[in-house]
């Protein structure tokens, strides 16, 4: 008998008869004589709904109130799921993400967990029940409702799946799986059958919207399978592990992903001094801004440039910081553009065959396309680029790795 | 500085605009230098709606899940009216019931409430914050979400209330207070400035819409005065109160209620043995339905007819439990009914008045009205008639008291 944790986005949920197929689709686990726990996003628009009536009463809801408000998304999906699996016959069970006691720390909006309970989730599932948990939810130790962001239900499922030690987290979704580009973009996109954590993790960050990376990084800690796969067919999808799927491939990247949700921040003339550039990220870590790409230039003049790029819903707040602390670390101007985007390749051990890199800028420079901002990891290179150039990008340098499918 | 609770129904907070309308009476009240609790029900339709969605799912849903379905609408209504108080500039905090520390017996759909803890309320009203409470919800004592049933969030409010010991509890409805008669039946009908707990108690049982009777037992046991007014305007409205306020009046009727959600039941030729009724109405307590009137006749033939009232909607558990129980207790037929209804006058110390039980005969039989059931109390006489005569019984009998406004 396997623990199967089994997560559906909100548009498997949009409505009554969604609901139902997922129902069918739980039971169909549970009969093949597995333990199931389900968790479930909000149902479709109902989280932009909600955020569309606090917009009415104010322009800037406070966020645990805001908390307080989405929460209520979750907790409709899982009671009107449990009610679809009762009336398929099945013993179940609904637990908010307060009552299956998934801690987070005390911050609303972006929560990170601290802890799951296993005990009352292995309590229902010892009395023979599926659970169904809501997603992108928990409380703080002293009971505040705390929602946990972007990937927020992602992340739940992996980590119930952890703390059950469950034998796979199946993650559905609209698509077949993780292919080697966004197939909107690049028709001739592949399906990969399997990728690394690692990958995995490069290709989420990089916008590949499958699965959010914080739900990968957890699943790499502690070692969960996570599936991904279609919630309309029973298509295989892609099945992200440990262990280098990428190893007998002539070509070592795996994927091509892309971002418009980036902005870009350029600070100019900064001190070439210890310190400065702690300074700077930590005043917008204070705030709460992931900063993703940091990018810095030495100059001759003891001055450095320091370019970095946010999300764009963190612009906002990003430029107040950096307004403010340009003046105490004396740095000069800075700018910043939110009409710029990412394409990024993937691949496990990319990094120690130089070429492939080489390879990118080529695809793009022969396309006529800037390249503003280069980063690299060990699995990953990424490129800032125009956001009007994206797609164009993303389809040339699929094309340049002969990524598409046979 | 006086400790004030208020209770918004979900007409008050139907939508962005009135919850902003209700921000603004809140703050009003505060502003006036009271310490305010407030109570609210879900918006509007958003109950409906979350039924119509499970009926969508399954035509017998999970009680414990339409309670996890049902309490995200109170959970919505207190974070949106805490952020339209937050933009007013006063500090506010949403609490769930579960949150507050209300807890209830464990059962779905009509708990009643065992226990409020003031600890947090305290400790949020020494913060200097408008606390808003989500009513009709609480949790047991395993943390399982439960819904109080009718008139819950009246009885939130009052129990809120009780446990604060605060000076006043304010019901804001869509009526100016507690009239005579229903005013869309009686166009005449008066408003009453005041009127004791159990004529409230007697007007609210008997189907008067404005104040759930649970609310008005919980605020007689704790003596908190209960102020029903109209959320629309700033009239005084109707208080609830200890103390005879009819004491002066030539005729002690101080209202008449009518109540169309009745189905009566009659179970014939029981045996007229000790305990015959005591299986019966245990039964149907049993399977938690309210009886209402109970009338029993006694026969020549050592048998006795019984006949009792209940809600409609209880009306087919209670017809399953009088099927299986005649057998029991070897009693003959039965008839149900559910095409009847209820008035009733009502009036502190009326019983000590017997002309006053003949006049509401009278003027029933004057209008050719059959009189089916006949109940009294010490401060009310109902009478069931047919259903489709009810509105004109209600007009007869208000006439015939002289109840009109001058």
């Amino acid at each position: 008998m396997a623990l199967v944790v089994q997560k559906f986005g909100g548009s498997s949920v949009a409505d009554p008869d969604r609901i139902k197929r997922v129902a069918r689709r739980v039971v169909d686990t549970k009969e093949q004589g597995n333990q199931v726990v389900v968790i479930v996003s909000a149902m479709g628009d109902t989280t932009d709904d909600l955020i569309s009536l606090a917009r009415q009463i104010t322009t800037k809801p406070k966020s645990r109130e805001m908390d307080m408000l989405l929460a209520t998304g979750e907790q409709i999906s899982i009671a009107l799921l449990a009610m679809a699996i009762d009336e398929l016959g099945h013993p179940v069970v609904s637990l908010t993400g307060p009552q299956v006691g998934i801690v987070t720390e005390p911050v609303h909006g972006k929560a990170k967990i601290l802890a799951i309970s296993p005990e009352r989730l292995r309590q229902e599932l010892n009395g023979g029940n599926i659970i169904i948990v809501a997603g992108f939810q928990g409380a703080t130790n002293t009971g505040e409702i705390t929602t946990l962001g972007r990937g927020g239900s992602d992340t739940t499922a992996v980590g119930v799946a952890a703390c059950l030690h469950a034998d796979v987290c199946e993650i559905f979704t609209d698509v077949d799986g993780v292919y080697t580009a966004d197939p909107r973009v690049v028709p001739q996109a592949r399906k990969l059958e399997a990728v690394t954590y690692d990958e995995m993790l490069e290709l989420a960050s990089l916008g590949a919207q499958v699965l959010h990376p914080r739900a990968v990084e957890l699943g790499k800690e502690y070692q969960i399978p996570i599936r991904v796969r279609s919630s309309f067919n029973y298509h295989a999808g892609t099945l992200v592990q440990e262990g280098s799927s990428s190893m007998e491939k002539e070509i070592m990247v795996s994927g091509v992903a892309y971002d418009v949700n980036v902005a870009k921040i350029a600070l100019f003339d900064v001190p070439d001094q210890p310190g400065i550039a702690y300074r700077l990220f930590k005043a917008l870590a204070d705030e709460r801004v992931n900063v993703d790409m940091i990018i810095q230039s030495a100059k001759r003049n003891h001055t450095n440039d320091i370019s970095f790029t946010v999300v764009q819903d963190d612009l906002g707040t990003a430029v107040k910081v950096v307004e403010r602390i340009k003046a105490e670390i004396g740095a000069g101007d800075f700018i910043f553009d939110d009409g710029v985007a990412k394409v990024s390749i993937v691949g496990a051990g990319m990094i120690t065959r130089p070429g492939v890199a080489a390879m990118m800028f080529e695809a793009l420079a022969d396309a006529g396309i800037n390249i503003e901002m280069i980063s690299t990891s060990e699995v990953k290179v990424s490129c800032v680029v125009k956001g009007d150039q994206i797609k164009q990008a993303v389809q040339v340098v699929h094309a340049k790795f002969d990524l598409a499918a046979d």
